[in-house]
């Protein structure tokens, strides 16, 4: 595919490069409007409690302080995706130590900062739930008393303290165990990590006189934040206007409503523009750091190394509040599947409520910690069958036109070509090169999201091209990928794409900039757009050059008709405007959605993942005999990203999927007691540096979707999916050490050890 | 045809209301950016010399300033519409007093005022050349040496000082006069008037790293202005954005770069946000006011009343710089024609240089101008045979199905209509009611200017509409008559259309808001996304309730089947958006350009009017029998609306062009005296107020366009156009002297009267 295309498989700098080379891209956190007030938001320090007064009149007095608000200034309405459970602020009712109590408006940051300390809060504690296994316990009591009666999706289960309990089951686990020659049994735990984006989430609201809303903010999802502000503000989300000014990165922690309903509230009390920002701490104690997971998994397998059933189970804290729980725990059923073929499956999901902050969404949620499960799980079979762990794998991997675990046929399949030239490339045949180091491997599958795209297109008088698309590019380059679509099917370069974004006026519905999909779906709709313009181009071309539209070739800007007759894109764009019209299209694309019904057994409705992908890490490291700590030599991905858009942005999601998969492996946690975060703060919070990152190599395997553009499929967040499982694998090669709990520090190693080396 | 229709045809309050009324909406002159700098321009008081010496560097040393530019900063290029004549600077000779010398750009308007006072300049005064008889004058200097090497349309007849002649020819002048009974010779001559919006010309200019600069300005035309700037800027057109927040007012005067130019140019050069607006000096001196305009008519008529011939020429000043002028001069051969059929034509228009501000379009260009000579000189050709004026005008008057005078076919004309109704609500039968006063009457006719509109929609999830064109809303409501167009299509309230408008990245193209074009141009490209729009809905209702598509209604926002079947547009677009791409569309309009190619004759091609409106208007006026005061009791307007899109917002149209009539009829004339402006200020130029516009009664005509949305016309400009005829004759009739010299003044005609009365 890629011989015969001009823009789409080529290395091409990213369309935002100069903005944020030079350091002069707007984001939200730079955003302004003359006048603009600053907010800040009073959080509760207590996990779980009662809010018995709370008295904001000597905060409202303070010099610049425009608007203190509470839960008594805002309409009584229970928010959220799939379960109604949130609200703006506590009530009644303090469920986790993060929780908002207030906010406020002022001139400057800093005076809103000494309002906040002038607010006085009564409070009276109460015992709080602080893991899962405290929220199961028979008798807990529960975190939302009032549960049953959430509005919530039909389709979860919810029951107490579970908002929802996913399951799949696939032939007779029970008869699966029965005919296995041997039956693993092993539980993982995964802690929560931080999305850790560079940019803090950031909002600056307006009200016009019309009673409608704009909000610049940095979500991922400017039509779900609308969604969410259209219930929270009681209007209708036509008068939001939510607007994405550029994102300094997400990975899943900016999907939803962060701070732009304070920045909206404020602004609507004080009648001036409200910025809301929020600082390492907030995002430490209340943001939507991914969930921490506790999986049990049982797998039986024959003598020789197939494996005939598992039974697994995911538990998700999801904190206080449902948020993407629900929709996770489903997923993770078809993570702990893992990509391998398993005739006899009993997978169940849960999200599970506890008194801490509403965990959520990150990068291939769900994936990492299923998959640090199953391929460690995998390893540890692998050796106690005394079977090569990348031989065995290949024995039970899916394989071309074979049905994933809900039913879907898989269409290219390039797990196999994955697997091995990852492991050709790590130098497999040498799996323990030398006393404390040792390689690791680790493979995996994960979904293109699908959702709506559409696009508006225009061709601009000079001959480029004007791209109206509802995603936002949260630095992943993927609208460069979806450009690269529309200028290779329009015969123009990239650098003739102009591009405006992710406002949900002026751009047409994006389900948004989740899930791996950007690229993968607005490419596609881009490539609808341009068949309809590239009719519209051959038509008036045709007419104008007298030709028939078969005598026309259309590239590189120019509408050829032979014998030196010829037109290009700008005079046909230019004669359009001055006489037909203009040359304007729009296209939309949608791929099923996930979960979606192609299968519903008990009321459970099955998940799948849409144009998959495969992927396999191999990690070469050593283990400090002493210390235990961790080196990482080497790092290969070799990943099946059906077709390589561009291959340069391509790696660099490689490269940094796989640098905070290394966090999560090896240092990264929000550690908690008694329900307060310890380590509030990026000294304590410790994120891989550019020291502690290896150089990642990224082997592009190319088996072309069937629906993806040119074959594409997602390919932002699988890097993010496998680096724990291959370095607890590695260390696991390395030392004969087998760490179950993340991360995998030098402190669990060393007292793991069963004797310190000589 | 608004029988049956339920938004369309309604008085319904305009969109934009709610920011007009209480003061919120964001103008381009209130337009603000963080960190902005304020731009002034230092301009010539002398009206032709060499420009010797200008010296900025004491200027440049002053607190606060960022940046002086002149010439030598600004690349070396001519721009221009239709004769590229026009520099941002002069740079070697100045041509009239207001010509721009150079610019500052500081930290406050005071700084940057105090600036330009610092810069020195040094210039050598020639003779100028201050009005169109010195221009025609054999020998005569010439206002550009180079004008032969200037890039020009090649429609255009240039010579010397002469821009442009156009002509148009029909049947045989000469012989016309010899078959007539009595042939009429007369001179009229007008004078410059300011369009008098209320919001100065302001824009605000940035540059982002990738070398793009956005504008934010009160154009009416933002895809002219990006052509224009990246002449002047050198850089592609899709390298500008221009954006348009608001404008409070444009008739015209806001069609060309004003402010914009040396926002960007002020800008690129400090690397700051940098906002210019102009003073009312600067409006009154160097804006695009009205071109003065002199008309020799001669007309043969027979006995009996019928016109056989006319022999007419307009000279308009177009002042330093061709400007608009050259197409204004063409539209002007079908103005001196004037709404009647007469057999034979030599008409022409001519566009003189002199060492003036750059005179442009004001609200129907010539209209005014050669309607004041035509249907001045109708009534004293009326009175000299004998005949009641009204009756000498509809023996003439063109019917529906004849040619125009260039010879397209009149449809839909109303004028017959409009003079009777015009008439008998006045009380034409009593036309000197009293000593000293007397009624007046005349009528016209104009084009809807053609030009392409493209739109895009969209259906929100709560079933509104998102409406992306690229017109901007000038203060006329026009987009709120596009609106409705729109919603009637769709079945929606207007208040569920939310529009985003002009914006050259984000809106397709639109030919602008200019020529009485917007409600009917962008009002049919709604029509066709309606209509895609509808198709899209009815498949997926069809498929969604499992019936046919034949069986569904479509109305009120709800799809119904029958049987209580039923999904409302919320529904049915959150569906979409689910699952189905996402319900949007595009529509494109074109009507065909004026001038356009139906005729073609000694290389001068022949306008047409598109759309045609026909109008009459009536006056009831007092003449104080000593001051020569004129006093207007009543102001009757009858216009052929076509279809009356929206009855209030029409009225006010009428409103307000018969105020700017009544101005320049009576008492407005930016006066000069040696190429200065005397009168520069809004003291000394005289704009009626309130207590000066008598209540103008509306009578709306409705012959249906068959092009039209609903059969609606162009309704903007016209009102503006028979004011001083109407006026004039009125006054000749009220006291017997006839004014051949806009405006009429106390003065004039207290002076003109043969003696005073007792």
């Amino acid at each position: 595919m890629s011989g015969a295309t001009r823009v789409v498989g080529r290395s091409l700098p990213r369309m935002d490069a100069p903005g944020k080379v030079t350091g002069t891209a707007i984001y939200a956190a730079d955003f302004a409007l003359p006048g603009m007030l600053h907010g800040k938001v009073l959080r509760s320090r207590e996990p779980h409690a009662r809010l018995l007064r709370i008295d904001v009149s000597r905060a409202a007095g303070l010099p610049g302080v425009r608007a203190v608000i509470t839960a008594a200034d805002v309409a009584d309405v229970r928010y959220g995706g799939s379960v109604k459970d949130e609200e703006v602020f506590a009530r009644e009712r303090i469920r986790f130590a993060g929780q908002p109590l207030a906010a406020v408006a002022a001139t400057s940051p800093e005076a809103a900062a000494a309002a906040l300390a002038a607010i006085e809060i009564v409070v009276e504690p109460l015992p709080a739930i602080l893991d899962v296994a405290a929220a199961l316990a028979p008798g807990a009591p529960l975190v939302h008393e009032g549960w049953a009666d959430y509005v919530a999706l039909p389709i979860l289960h919810r029951e107490r303290n579970v908002c929802n309990r996913a399951r799949i089951v696939v032939g007779d686990v029970e008869r699966g165990f029965v005919e296995s020659d041997r039956v693993f049994e092993h539980r993982f735990t995964t802690r929560s990590v931080h999305q850790g984006y560079t940019e803090p989430r950031a909002a600056v609201a307006h009200w016009d006189s019309a009673g409608h809303v704009s909000v610049w903010s940095n979500t991922q999802l400017p039509f779900e934040i609308q969604g969410t502000l259209s219930e929270i503000l009681q209007v209708p989300s036509s008068g939001v206007r939510v607007i994405v000014p550029g994102v300094g990165g997400g990975f899943g922690g900016k999907l939803r409503v962060g701070v732009e309903h304070f920045a909206a509230l404020l602004a609507r009390k004080t009648g001036r523009a409200v910025k809301v920002m929020t600082t390492s701490e907030e995002e430490l104690t209340a943001a939507y750091a991914r969930q921490p997971a506790i999986v049990e998994l049982r797998t039986g397998v024959t003598r020789d190394g197939r494996i005939l059933a598992r039974e697994g189970r995911l538990w998700f804290d999801t904190g206080a509040f449902a948020g993407s729980g629900p929709g996770v725990a489903s997923v993770a059923t078809l993570m702990l599947a893992g990509p391998y073929r398993i005739p006899n499956l009993l997978l169940e999901g849960y999200a599970v409520y506890t008194n801490k902050t509403n965990f959520g969404s990150f990068r291939a949620p769900s994936g990492p910690q299923a998959n640090f499960a199953v391929e460690s799980q995998t390893d540890i079979i692998a050796d106690a069958l005394g079977l090569d762990p990348l031989e065995f794998r290949l024995r039970n991997i899916v394989r071309e036109g074979e049905e994933g675990p809900t039913g879907q046929v898989l269409t290219a399949v390039g797990l196999e070509e994955c697997l091995r030239k990852a492991a050709a490339a790590i130098g497999w045949a040498e799996r323990r090169p030398a006393p404390g180091r040792g390689k690791g491997i680790a493979c995996g599958w994960w979904t293109t999201t699908g959702g709506s795209s559409g696009v508006y297109v225009k061709i601009n008088p000079d001959g480029t091209v004007a791209l109206n698309t509802g995603a936002a590019e949260i630095g992943t380059a993927a609208l460069t990928g979806a450009a690269q679509v529309l200028a290779e099917d329009l015969g123009v370069e990239l650098a003739d794409i102009h591009v405006v974004s992710a406002d949900t006026l002026s751009t047409p519905f994006d389900f948004g900039a989740q899930g791996s999909r950007t690229a993968f779906a607005v490419g596609n709709a881009c490539r609808a757009a341009a068949a309809d313009l590239t009719r519209q181009v051959l038509t008036l071309a045709a007419r104008h050059l007298g030709v028939e539209e078969s005598a026309l070739q259309m590239q590189g800007g120019v509408v050829t008709a032979g014998e030196g007759r010829r037109a290009t894109l700008a005079e046909l764009a230019r004669l359009s405007q001055a006489s037909g019209g203009g040359l304007i299209a729009h296209g939309t694309f949608v791929a099923p959605p996930t979960p979606y019904d192609t299968k519903r057994v008990e009321g459970h409705v099955y998940p799948a993942f849409h144009s998959p992908s495969f992927h396999a890490h191999a990690v070469d490291l050593s283990v400090d005999a002493v210390t235990g700590e961790v080196s990482v030599h080497r790092y290969v991905v070799a990943q099946d990203v059906g077709f390589a858009m561009n291959p340069t942005y391509i790696e660099g999601q490689i490269e940094g999927g796989v640098a905070q998969g290394l966090g999560q492996a090896l240092s990264e946690e929000i550690l908690y007691e008694d329900g307060r975060v310890l380590n509030a703060n990026l000294t304590d919070y410790k994120m891989p540096t550019a020291v502690d990152v290896p150089r990642v190599e990224s082997i592009l395997v190319q088996h072309p979707s069937l629906v993806g553009p040119f074959g594409a499929k997602g390919v932002g967040e699988p890097p993010n999916i496998e680096p724990p499982a291959a370095v607890a694998n590695a260390v696991a090669s390395a030392t004969g050490v087998r760490i179950t709990d993340l991360p995998i520090t030098a402190e669990k190693i060393a007292l793991a050890r069963p004797e310190r080396p000589a």
